[in-house]
């Protein structure tokens, strides 16, 4: 039996970004954003949805360029920080004791204590009702030495990012490892359930 | 010490979405897809990346509509089974034994099995590369009723959503709750770690 339960903005997972910027002066600021995804593979590009009051909606504007730091399950209050405060009223580094570092391929800082940090630069905006959806290329990614797999990528179960549970308004961790993609799906040809 | 990786299409979480279409003729057809994430509040929105040689791309622009469905981790099989094969050569609900309903709401099918469909209709297109990303209004969201929650909402730990892991090209599932959003960061103010 289906429930309706109306048009809302829930969907599994959700993901939890800390997205970096410079404000004027060359502030770094950080902000937390669930609405955001991968959204092309050629370029490699992510999507990210912010309303237009926001600080790092300027920032993108004026720099053209952002990065996409994934925090571990031990920075969960830094991150969930990130959201409670604005980059306007305090400076969310020095309250997180959390470090900003220049990127070297894009205008924007990322955070070093956080083990996944991506560089993008603005390439398309579009406007969906009350947020800009800002379109950047990863330039590059960068990866804590220690959570790089045998095959030189980085390795969620070291990387332990965390998730956003629209529904709940919570945070989940990310569990444990279920199949082979592009691959377990061949047991519905064999039969083989 | 960071290792840089290049250019990459790597992040964490990304989802595990099975796209429902209407081809030619009224015929169903599902996609596996992970470039995708919610991209708006207000309407609220879904984005999701699509190259233009799919059966679902050319569906999307004939109907103007399409659903998110879901699958939980029992469902791993049938999922991956639909980024295996293609609509054209194949019947994938028959081979996977599930059932596509209309939608009430939109011009195209969910799954019944799936405990997540949301029902979007296109509002935006984008060109990113070698993808359209198509922007879907949410118009309705129906969810199995044993997977609500006491506030009639969706329970991500009942549904036991997927994630696909695009460096290890793998799924994993959902882990435990982690702490409360707009909330555990309060800490950070008052020095409680």
């Amino acid at each position: 039996m289906k429930t309706s339960i109306g048009a809302k903005n829930i969907i599994f997972p959700t993901p939890v970004f800390i997205v970096g910027t410079y404000g004027e002066e060359g502030k770094p600021n950080a902000m937390n954003v669930a609405w955001a995804g991968i959204c092309g593979s050629s370029p490699p590009s992510i999507g990210i949805a912010i309303r237009e009051q926001r600080c790092t909606y300027k920032n993108i504007m004026n720099r053209k360029a952002f990065t996409i730091n994934i925090p571990s399950e031990i920075y969960i209050k830094e991150a969930d920080y990130f959201d409670l405060v604005s980059g306007n009223k305090t400076d969310k580094f020095s309250d997180t004791g959390l470090t900003p570092i220049q990127s070297d391929k894009v205008d924007a800082s990322y955070i070093e204590e956080f083990p996944f940090n991506a560089e993008c630069e603005l390439i398309e905006t579009l406007q969906i009702g009350e947020h800009t959806l800002f379109v950047g290329q990863i330039i590059d990614i960068k990866v804590d030495a220690d959570c790089i797999d045998k095959n030189d990528l980085p390795d969620i179960e070291k990387i332990k990012p965390l998730l956003f549970d629209p529904a709940a308004i919570r945070y989940n961790t990310v569990g444990k490892i279920a199949g082979k993609a592009f691959s377990i799906g061949k047991r519905i040809l064999s039969h083989d359930n």
